[in-house]
Order: structure tokens, then C-alpha cells, then sequence
């Protein structure tokens, strides 16, 4: 049975606080609803274009909202492409997004029920814009959702195993150094790492310290459960709040001491 | 017969959103409507006391809500001085806000049908400040149209032909040269110009090129429906998604390169 | 008689707009009161961990919203410590957050009828991280008092005289000079001291202007009942829109002029 819809989209994007883009498309979504639907914004300052980072935003904030949430995800470096537009029904929640990955870690984790495109031209704001998909083909379509509208009502369905993967996590192995992606970071400079959940356990359990290499150089940090308890400039290593390894600086920006950008990639190894 | 209210308030201001201004206002619309008015955010990054760019945001954005809206704009340079506080009816929405003009290209296409003054000291929040008439004077008079209070509560009535006008475009008669104000730039740095839509057509129908003249030197751009089909770095001119003709470079800034800001005026004419 | 609860939260933190936090702990709310809480942003740029301006914030806004609103205040530097999370009951309203000063002033003004600690592990996300109590701990207790569980519910009861006290106004006793706390600084630069209300008539009352000492040196203001009346580039001293004696630079940055920041110190005199 589908999850029974709250009536609430949480919308997250890239197009900034500072532009009308984010509050058109809240525009939309009541005019679409005729105000039966609540919009709660995540963020819209997911670094532009960064596919990674949206997906990381999602997977990790999903699980604190109600069951029969919808997620308006607009990420889309490819809108005007032929990159498809798609409504996900998982066992808990709806995804309405493009094809780009961006969904794929959410989704996956809570089980994917049904894909569907959003191709149903009835639906769309018209004309539909070249580039403002957010407003003429995802918000509409996120309102409706939440409504109680079947996402089989959007468009054709699309086999799953043709979706565009994306993996946040690498597994660590063994205890030894492993390559790790920047999959964000947030502004107070702390730098979240693609890598599982045991990747601090794995790495700290011999020294109680790691070492990093980047393009910038070679830097150690020690192992705290949280960076607060570390010295004032002090490197730190440790399970952020959101379920994913990060290294952060005391009082500082460990992003620009590492001199590392979300999508570059680095290497942490046991001290 | 009136719009008839939908109990939503769209709210657009220059106080930025860091400053707890704006979320004042939210509070003091809570309160005046006894929780019975939803707020919705269009944007607080107008940039500071631009007329010109709120009557472009306000323009481009009031026709993708629910007919029934209140639209609340706080944009005044002049407060503290005798500018006018006016409540505007339209055929299909309510609009708040100075007499500056920065209501004039939406109210005036919407068709004004009564204004009245925000005169009426009865609904004020006292003590008037003498700089925050957003909070005691502007929302409050939303917060009541949105109840279903008429405008005529609010004041006396006002003279549409006394109000200050404000022009967004300019035509482009023939296909010759046009002088454009840069009516918005936004944070990717695409810079919007004050024509009208089918000035793209006209300046671009010749050669698919146009000339950009600005105080920093002269510029050429392509001619395509839009800027993602351009060469990286390459500058491009088409009409933007809310229909506005603009300039844009593709993964770069306009705005910086071109050296313009909001308000000032640039020459464009077939390359 | 407790205040009746709206069924809203009145949400502030120093998390910034840019990252998720803010917008989890806003899924949250939505998760505890399944759909019966409605959440209002009064700002989330509360200046990193700087107490005096959350303070500061919730101080001057608080008497903006509905008796029986609940403020959810995470300005939390000593998140991790054994610092107190506490709720508290006031006359019209109720208080959630660290028990470090940051809702001394409002709920001392308000009037506190009574506090208890958040240490009922019942009603807590889990499981509980070392550091996002905004989402494990205060978001859930701000959602539960706004459905109208009573604070005791929450914990055992706290002495109010226990209370970490803040103060942010001092007197002006007679018309000399006076030592003054930056207690905020907005985007403007607008710069407002923690004093009182009639400091700005003491001050003034002798020849209209004041001399301001900062570490950066020596500067002269003039009285003005509102910074709009200076000239282009004139320091201006004033009361502010929300009851605080403040310095400003008309059409300029006083912040920057005068070289301060929150929570330093500066002396002002009559000129």
C-alpha cells in the first residue's frame, strides 16, 4: 500500500536564498494545491550543479521527516537535456526529482516501490520554460503527490535498474588508507567523507589517530567523539551528526586547511 | 466582486535574511491574524532599496500564486518621508507597500481596480516606529486583507492616476539599436534588461548576434534559446524563463563581466 | 493559568540558512506533533555562538508573536557540555533551549513562572548525538509543548534563581559617559548597545551629539531621531526600531567606521 501523503513537500534546491526562483516554485505549489499543501524548505544553498552534495543533503536528512513526505529535489545541471524527469514512491516516502543520481541514495535505502516519469503534459505549468523545470514540471508535480495523486498518474513507468546510480559510501576494507570523496561541506568548513559508518572505528583503532593526503599536502588529526572536545586549531576525526565520517577544525575551517572541495577526493589512512 | 482571500500572505522585502527583521513581520502577521494567515516567503534579498528590482521580482513572480493573495512588499527607501502607504485591489490579488512604484508593473498589468491609503491608525502596531513601518504599519494591513478586511478599511481612498509610475520596459521599434536598464542581475550573475519580450527576436533575427555596449567596452553574444547551449564562457542573449530578455555567460558572470549593476543602462543592437 | 498553545514554534539558531541543519530539525517538529505544529523562521544567522546577540534577537522579537507561541532558541557554544537544556514557562509564553543566558532577558522580562530541565530521555531523538540537540533534544520538547504537554512533562523542575543570568542593558545614572556593550551588529552595520532605553535622551540632552571611543579611536555622532535624517556618510545615534540606543552611518557601515564587534566594548559620551 502506498505511503498515505501528509499533505507537506519538503523542497530542497540549488538555486539560493536570494532569488525568486525557490519562492515562485512555493508559488506554484500552492496554486497547484489550491493551498492544501504545506511546503518546508530543507535548503536551497546546495552548492550549484553539485549533484553529490544534494544526494548527500537528501540521504541524510530524509529519515527526520513524517512518512507520506514528498521530496522536491531540483538539482538538475541537465535541465534542457534529455536527462529524464521521475517520481519516486519508496515504502515510506515520494521522491520527484531528475534522473541524475541526486535521489538515488534516499531512495534506494528506503526501498524503491515504483519509478515513474513525469511525462504527462496535462500537469505541467504552461509554456513549459527551458529552464525552469522547478516551476514547470517538479513543483507541479510534487503538489499533486501530495495531494494523494498515484505517481503512476505522472507518466510512464521507468524500470528501476535503469535509474541513474550514485554511491555515497566506500566500504573500508581493512584497516589500511582508503580514498575518500568529499561529498560535503558545510559552512563552518567541516568536510563530510563518502565512506561508511565503521570507516572511524577501522581507521582510529591503532593510533587513536589518522593521516590525510591531499593536493595541498599531508595533515594528521586525532580521533574525538566530537570536534568541540579537540584544541583550539586542532585537526579532528569523527562520526559527524548525520551518520557520515568528517573532519573538522576546533574553531577553525578544516575545507580550506585541507584545501578541498565537495566532489575532490583525498586519502585518510590510520596514524 | 473582490478577489476572494485565500488567507496566504506573500511576503518580499530588502531586509535580508540574516537580520531578524523579516521574521519579525511573520511574527506580527501571526499575530494580528490570529494564526489564521499562512506566510510564504518570495525572497528578502531584494537588493537593498531597489525600486527597480522588487517591481521586476514582483512582476515576474505574483502571476505563478493563487488568485485571492495578499502580496506584501516591503521595499522604501523612503520610509520615514511622505510617501504614501497604499492597499491596492486588483482584478485578481491584493498588493501592500509604498507608493514608489515598485507595485506599478504588476498591479498595472493585473488591472487596478480600487487603492486606497494605509491611513487608518486604528490597525497600526504602536508605537509607529519611524523605520520599521513594515512591522507596524505594511503588515498588519496585509495580515487583515488576507482575513477579508476590504482596502477601503484602510484609508481613504486613492486616485490611481496619482500613483507613482514605474516602466520595466522598453520597446524595441524597429531592429535597430535600443538603450536597456539592467533591471536584475541574479546570483549566478545573469543579467536581466528592461525590453520587451520580442526585442530577441528583433535584435537577433539579422545575424543571430548581438553587440553589447557597456562603460566597460563592447561585448558580443550569441543568439539561443538558452544559456546551458552555449560554449563555457561563451556570452548568450535569450529570453529568460520569467520573460525577460537577458544576458548570460555560460558557467561564468555576466553581471562581472560586463561590468553593469542593477539600475544602470547598457546599449545592445544586432552584431 | 498556563498560556494556551498556538500550535506554533518560533524557530532560531545559529545553524545559517546554507546547510541542512535548520530544515531537519524543522522535519522534526513536523514528525513529534505529526503535522500539528507550525513552524516560523525568526532567523537562522544568529552570528556563530555568540549569546549576547541571540539574546539580543529573542529579546527584542519575543513580544512580536501570540501569547502561548513557543521559541525554539539553539544558540548552543556549549553543546557536548553538561550546560542544562531547559524549558520555561512565562506569563504569555514558553522557552526552549540551553540554560546559558541566551533567554535570560526575555523570560525575566515576560516573567517566569516556571522552569524545568529537557532530561525526560522519553521524548529525545534517538539516538542522541554529542552535537545536534536542536534536533534530538529541543526541536522534540518545543514540538510537545506546542501540542500542549505541560513543561514539567519534560523534566525535573529548576530553581529559577539557578538560572545563568544575562543582562544587556546598562543605565545611563547621570549624563557622563558611559562604557556600552555591542549587543548586535545588522547587515546595515547598524551598530546597537546594550543600554538603556533613556541613555539616548541622557546623552543627547546637552549639545545633540555624542563621542564614541573604540579601540580604533575617537568619533563624533550626531542626535537624530532616525538615521534617514543624516547626511551621506554622517554617524548618526539614535533609538532603534526595536527599543535600542543605537549607531549608524547613513548610507555607510558603522560597524566597519567604528571597528567593532559583538560582544566588545566601546565608551560613549555627550559630544
Amino acid at each position: 500500500m502506498a505511503p498515505r501523503p501528509t499533505g507537506v513537500v519538503v523542497y530542497m534546491s540549488d538555486f539560493g536564498w536570494s532569488d525568486p526562483y525557490a519562492g515562485i516554485v512555493r508559488g506554484v505549489i500552492d496554486l497547484v494545491s489550491g493551498g492544501r499543501v504545506r511546503v518546508i524548505d530543507l535548503t536551497h544553498d546546495v552548492p550549484a550543479f553539485s549533484i553529490v552534495a544534494g544526494a548527500y543533503i537528501l540521504y541524510t536528512g530524509y529519515r527526520f521527516f513524517r512518512p507520506g513526505t514528498v521530496f522536491l529535489v531540483v538539482v538538475d545541471p541537465g535541465v534542457g537535456t534529455e536527462r529524464r524527469a521521475i517520481a519516486v514512491e519508496t515504502r515510506n516516502y515520494y521522491f520527484v526529482g531528475p534522473d541524475n543520481g541526486v535521489l538515488y541514495p534516499a531512495i534506494e535505502e528506503d526501498g524503491i516501490v515504483r519509478v515513474h516519469e513525469i511525462s504527462n503534459e496535462a500537469i505541467f505549468l504552461k509554456p513549459v520554460s527551458m529552464s525552469f523545470h522547478g516551476r514547470d514540471v517538479f513543483g507541479p508535480a510534487a503538489a499533486l503527490l501530495a495531494l494523494g495523486v498515484p505517481v503512476s498518474a505522472l507518466g510512464g513507468p521507468v524500470e528501476p535498474s535503469t535509474l541513474r546510480r550514485l554511491s555515497l559510501r566506500t566500504q573500508c576494507i581493512n584497516e589500511g588508507r582508503v580514498e575518500a570523496e568529499v561529498v560535503y561541506i558545510d559552512h563552518f568548513g567541516n568536510v563530510a567523507l563518502g565512506l561508511e559508518r565503521d570507516c572511524v572505528e577501522r581507521l582510529c583503532r591503532r593510533s587513536g589517530r589518522v593521516v590525510v593526503e591531499t593536493g595541498r599536502g599531508v595533515f594528521e588529526a586525532k580521533c574525538l567523539p566530537v570536534f568541540s572536545h579537540a584544541e583550539p586549531g586542532e585537526m579532528v576525526f569523527y562520526l559527524n551528526s548525520l551518520g557520515f565520517p568528517e573532519l573538522a577544525v576546533n574553531l577553525g575551517n578544516a575545507g580550506e586547511k585541507l584545501g578541498v572541495r565537495i566532489g575532490e577526493r583525498l586519502v585518510i589512512a590510520p596514524g
